[in-house]
Parts: structure tokens; sequence; C-alpha cells
């Protein structure tokens, strides 16, 4: 970082350090097998796998497991700005199913952001790059940083 | 079965048993420790523990955990009348977190139900009962049966 | 008021007191001949009569005026406390369709308050009891009261 | 009609001669003064006055008003297909008011169609640009043509 970072008052750590940071905390992400393919200001992408534990008594990948992968994308793509910021809601529309040995990929880009608050965009494919679910989070910032800044 | 209900056509099995053919072929209910402590037409209440491997970046109970159970108990409310209903989508308010450790229980009842279409409202409570999140569901059923009937 | 009541910190006018100066002040319910029949602490019940200038170009009254009754009747169930409150998002569920002179009536009723947020149920019926559409609101109390308070 | 056209089974009315004739027909985007001012298949982009009669109790904008202009151009947006389209429910953000006089723009864009089911995001911004509420809805086609085909 360069002597003119420092003295900005708010540089922040880059997405993909934030992202590192909290990867390295987030016990959920680790367990599923969730991959942070990439991150920017207000975007991620993540993928999982569906595993046999994922499957629910239809047969089919539990839609909640669907919501769970778009919901880590939106927190991974909401908190790039290093301020502690959490989900206030969501709501998702699930257009097609999932199944065992499938790859999931939830891809999150920023609508709005004012103030605290924000929304966000998840769409989910699977590996034909069909859409399965439509996801819409809200966002709220609390105080507190990913990484504490000096 | 007494032969005054095989002459039935709508016969159909208690929601009971229907849970537990589903329970029996659900991966995700059983990997995370969900009980199903009471199913009725229209209604289910379940629990699950929080868990290690469902905290997050931020140290709390991912909130997709918390829909999930939600959608679980939303799946054994929709599905007691035996025939195969799946979530078209749903929306859930996050109103308080949850910690590695605490006892959550998603109470689940059917607001309307018309045709193939219901709506069901799902609300997640602690072991304090305090309403941590409240989570509406949008059902759709489809051609089958969970149990096949003659 | 009583002695005692001047006494009390957060003493504050009735619902119906509150929903009357509401309403007084309130374009959009004069305009579209919104009746409130009734208000309590979180709750509201406002019918309105489908006019030739609400159907849309399908000849079915129009969603957005049925969204925009539950919404006026979750406005007055959040409001009755006297504190200004605004809704921050709702969602809607539609149906059934209504037609030129069907009796709309929207009931809402709190379902959770917490500090400044809160989220509120409303079921939209017309005059043969048929619930047409289901809507939730989520709140937000600003500052300000509807009726100054001393 | 060229011959051409005749043998093309699918031939369908562009989406601005669909848009015309839902119009004719459409009392409330008449009423209150809605313009189209364009329309594409899955696109759609309205706008709208806020008028004194649309000011609720709080001195601002209704919301329900807001959501009503939204709802509106995601109508014309999943009726260009010359298919009658309706809507099964939607959800807003509300996220700054709107005042007497503002000009409201509410643009719609298709984000999946699958059989007959729909997603359309629409937001809508005052005459400075400013967001002021993020909506979507979800269209289900019917039987039926707005401008029968032969």
């Amino acid at each position: 970082m360069s002597s003119a970072d420092t003295v900005t008052p708010h540089a922040q750590p880059e997405p993909t350090v934030v992202a590192a940071a909290m990867f390295a905390k987030d016990r959920v992400a680790q367990a599923l097998g969730i991959a942070i393919e990439h991150v920017a200001h207000g975007r991620a992408r993540l993928t999982m796998h569906v595993r046999a534990d994922m499957i629910n008594g239809h047969g089919l990948c539990h839609g909640g497991y669907m919501a769970l992968l778009c919901d880590t994308a939106f927190a991974y793509a909401c908190n790039g700005y290093n301020a502690v910021t959490v989900a206030s809601g969501f709501s998702i529309e699930l257009l097609a199913p999932a199944r065992e040995g499938d790859l999931l990929t939830a891809e999150g880009v920023e609508v709005e952001r004012r103030g605290r608050s924000g929304v966000y965009d998840i769409r989910l494919v699977n590996q034909r790059g069909e859409t399965l679910a439509l996801f819409r989070g809200k966002s709220r910032t609390l105080e507190g940083q990913i990484i504490p800044q000096p």
C-alpha cells in the first residue's frame, strides 16, 4: 500500500482480502464446499456441488440449500466494502429443481445501496446455464468492520 | 384400512404417516438433526439445534440455515395431504440472530390453499420464545403422491 | 384525559383518534372512497368498492388497487401508536381477481414489532368472504408523531 | 399482412400494437395519466405525475400508487407477446419517498420466462434519476390473446 493510501481515512482492504478473511471464519461455506470464484465491490460469484446430504424427501436438492448458496453469495457481495453487513430479509423464486451432483453457481450483483440499506439480486444457475432460482436480498450495514482498520 | 375406507376415493394416509414416509427419504432433515415435533393437515412444527458448522463469517447462525429450517417446516405442512407439493418461492424477514447451541423451532400453518396453489406462514423462534424470523412460502401441487395409493 | 394519564410520559391518543387525524389528511383514502371500519393497536379493517376507473386492460380490478387498499390498511394498523411509521416494502400474493362493483375488505394485523421495525399481515377478501390476496408489509418507525404530544 | 406472415403459426402483433389495444381498455392508466413511453418484448417504460389525490396521511405519495405504476409497467412488459398474462404476486422495496408534482418513471425488464411463468423487475425513479423503489413481479400466462388472432 502506498503512503498516499495510508493517509486516506476511508482506505479499505480490497474485496478479495475481505472475502478471504470472512471465508476463514465461515464454517458454513467450508463445510458445504462452497467456493468463492469471484468477488468485487457489490459483486460475488460462488459455486457449490449438490451433495447426497442436500437431497430432500422428494429426491431433489432441498430448496433451502439453493437459498443458502444465494444468501452466501449475497453476503460476500455486500460485505466487500469491509463494513459488517447482514441480511434483513430475502425472497427467492424457485423456477427449476437441482439434483445430486449438479454444480450450482450463484452470481450476485448490487442493485441499490443507500445509507445503511442495500438490495442485491442473485441468479442461481446449474452447469448447463439454466436458471434455477432468482433471489433478492435486503442488507443492513451495522457498526464494525470485517477486518478492523486502525 | 376398513372396507369403508377402501371405497372412499379420496381416503389418504394420516399426515403423521405421510411425514414419516417423507422423513425416511429426507437426507437433509436427517443430516441436520431436524426433529418433526408435530404435523397435521396444513401444519408442522420442527426443531433444530444450531451446530458449529452452521456458523457464518460473522460468528452467527447462517440466515440460510434459518430459512432452510422454515422451508422444511413448510414442506411438511403442505405435503400432509399426501399430494406431492413443492415450493415455488418464499420470502423471509430475519429479525434477530441465532447463535451456536440455540434450539430453533419452526412452526408452520396454512394461510390459504386453492386448487394447486397454497400460501404457508412459518414463525421461527428460539428456546426463549423470541421470534427470530417470519417466513412465507408459496406451494404448488404436482402430480403424484408421497405414499402411492391404489 | 384523567390526571393519572397526564403524568404518564408515554400516554398517547387512542388509535381511533390517530386514525381520524390521518384520514383527515389522507387524500388517497378520501378520493377512493376507502372507509376505516375498525382500528386498534396494530390492527385495522378498511373497505373499498371497485369502481369503473379501477379496471385494467383485462377487464379486471387492477392488482395495484388491491395492493393499495392493503397498503392503506397496513398504514392505519402500524400508525395507531401515534408514532410516524412508513412502509419499507411489502409483498402480495394475488390469488383471485376482483371485478367492478365488488366490495373489498382489507384486514390487517401486526405479526411482530421490535424497536423501529414491524411486520404486518393483511388479508383481502370480497363481499362473499373469498380471499383475493395476502399482503405482508414491513414497517419502519421514524421520528415524529401523527398527533404531536406536548 | 403478407402471405408469408399468414403461414407462420406464431405470428403476433408487435408489442406496440398490443400495448395500444390494452391501453384503449385500461381505465386505470387513462384515469391516472399514465403514459406508455416504450414497449418491446418483455420490456416497458411508463411515466406518471404524482397528483394531489395520490398524497397520503403523511403528506407523501402513497406507496400504493408507486406500486401501482410499477405493476402497470410489469403488465405492459409481460403482455407484449399478445398472450393474456396476469400477476400472481409481486414484492416492492420502497427506498425513498415521492412528492406531489414529481414525475415517476417505471422501467420494467423480463428477468426470466419459462412456460407460463415469468419474473420481471421494475425500477421506479423520479425526475432526478433517483431510485425510489425496486419491484419484482411474478407473471402467469392464461389462455386467450389481447388481440385475438385468426
